[in-house]
């Protein structure tokens, strides 16, 4: 019977993508054993699979006694797939903190405090010297640069960038190109309708008795969301404003790359952004640069001017 | 403040080599760390030492909170050293079972299932690229042979007798000599007076009425045990039988390179042996050919013996 090898449950791309390449490696070293996954594959993960041409490893839903499970991106037993109290670890390769688990036996357990699974996964085809195919290097490379955000994650190392120059080199990528085309496809600009994206993330607060919502979304470039799509959006704010009686409902687009964020509102709100933000608001939307905190950067000022 | 590196308490040979190569290593790599130990040099690892002109890393008894603790050889709390559950654990290297630790950080925790900590540590030392001094390889080459009893531990793997080859190279070192003065180096015969090698690990048991012990003790090689020491441990039992009322005491002398044991024995019990073993028995010895286990191979034969 082969190791399963697994990342954690609603699993990411790079529990997915280091799954399937660390039972490739181990596939390579005469090993029995096979990658898995206990949830769905998102849109991000999907679009990665589909370029690099490598099928989406087999869902299992439960695993049980005698099931030797390998666990990659994750190390609690809490996130890992149902039924792994009953099953036996057989290792682990990691890059979060250690979540207490016990093992009979000595076995590979490898955390490193990098920015990506998949980074680790690539030093071992290296330690190994086990030749990485392009398609393998394809989804080592998506899952680095999708966890550490293209670099922009405060969990990225200089490992991680390192081994993602040396992926891409051999694959004749762009990395910030890619990694643009990989955030695309996994946005939720694609993913969600107009409605959902501004009630993605969506709160209400009370100024001066009135009540003002503020929803937000980031994105990875504002060429993500074409005029179309913004119509759509204002269309979204002005039903939820009337339907739910607010003065003002703003969205934050934010966008990560350029750390700044387009506030699209209701034309009425068109006045309190002006004034709290002492900005020449346009008719529905302006953009704020260096705004990317709702909490710390758009709560208080609307506090302020209210007060 | 500086990173403690430390292996478990009563530490062995791995403990102390592994906690000064890695902090050797790290220090390379420019970390502020040092190497210490929370127990005793045993007379092993004191040759160990001396053999190679290393200092026997501090003496620390308790660390405490603030503390920034890198476990080698251990990862279990229990066995750690004291004060370890205020101090903050930021690192492990390791090749026992996984103990249930948790950390509030991701760390590096690297875990595999192989004879001996410093082979782990070997491989360090080549992934980062960093030269292995003479001193330090022959750290790293004891602490192999001596957790491996010189590849003979069932616990021993290909990777920790590849490694030991390319140490032992090196240094210009033959394995199996230098194996076994390490072990006569750390061996009980000389470190323990004759009785207390009798009763060492002794046992008594009661055969149709009458006091038997028997003792046992694991030796490298019969030719640590020289006349002297021989004429010491018989005049030891005879002391023992006396003083006991014992019919009769053996003393089990282990081979376990040549995997037989040497019996000794009081002159009373010479045709018990003889009738027991079905052997021509000398005065106060016998050696016998495979056997290891007092349990599975010497009080079952005296139990029929007596029936």
């Amino acid at each position: 019977m082969s190791i399963y090898v697994v990342g954690h449950q609603n699993p990411d791309t790079d529990s997915i993508c280091a799954a399937i390449t660390l039972a490739n490696l181990r596939k390579e070293l005469g090993e029995d054993v096979e990658a898995i996954r206990c949830g769905k594959i998102n849109a991000e993960t999907e679009f990665v699979l589909d370029k690099f041409g490598v099928k989406a490893p087999k869902l299992v839903e439960k695993v049980s006694a005698g099931d030797q499970i390998f666990l990659v991106d994750h190390n609690e037993l809490s996130q890992a797939i149902p039924g792994i109290k009953e099953a036996e670890i057989v290792g682990v390769v990691d890059h979060h903190r250690i979540g207490g688990i016990y093992t009979g036996n000595p076995i590979y357990f490898r955390n490193e405090p990098v920015g990506c699974t998949s980074t680790i996964v690539t030093k071992l085809y290296k330690e190994n010297n086990v030749e990485i195919s392009d398609s393998m290097a394809g989804l080592l490379l998506s899952a680095i640069l999708s966890d550490t955000v293209i670099f922009k994650s405060p969990t990225c190392t200089k490992e991680d960038k390192v081994i993602v120059k040396e992926l891409a080199k051999q694959l004749g990528v762009d990395i910030e190109e890619y990694g643009k085309e990989l955030f695309q496809a996994g946005s939720v600009v694609n993913t969600l309708s107009a409605k959902e994206l501004v009630q993605n993330d969506y709160k209400e607060y009370e100024f001066a008795g009135d009540k003002i919502a503020v929803g937000q979304i980031e994105i990875m470039g504002l060429d993500e969301v074409d005029t179309a799509k913004k119509e759509e959006i204002i269309t979204a704010i002005k039903e939820l404003v009337e339907a739910e009686g607010y003065k003002s409902l703003l969205l934050m687009i934010t966008d990560i790359m350029a750390e700044g964020t387009l506030l699209t509102y209701n034309a009425e709100a068109k006045e309190i952004v002006a004034g709290a933000f002492d900005v020449d608001a346009g008719e529905n939307e302006v953009y704020l640069d260096g705004v990317l905190s709702r909490k710390k950067q758009i709560i208080p000022v609307l506090s302020d001017y209210f007060a």
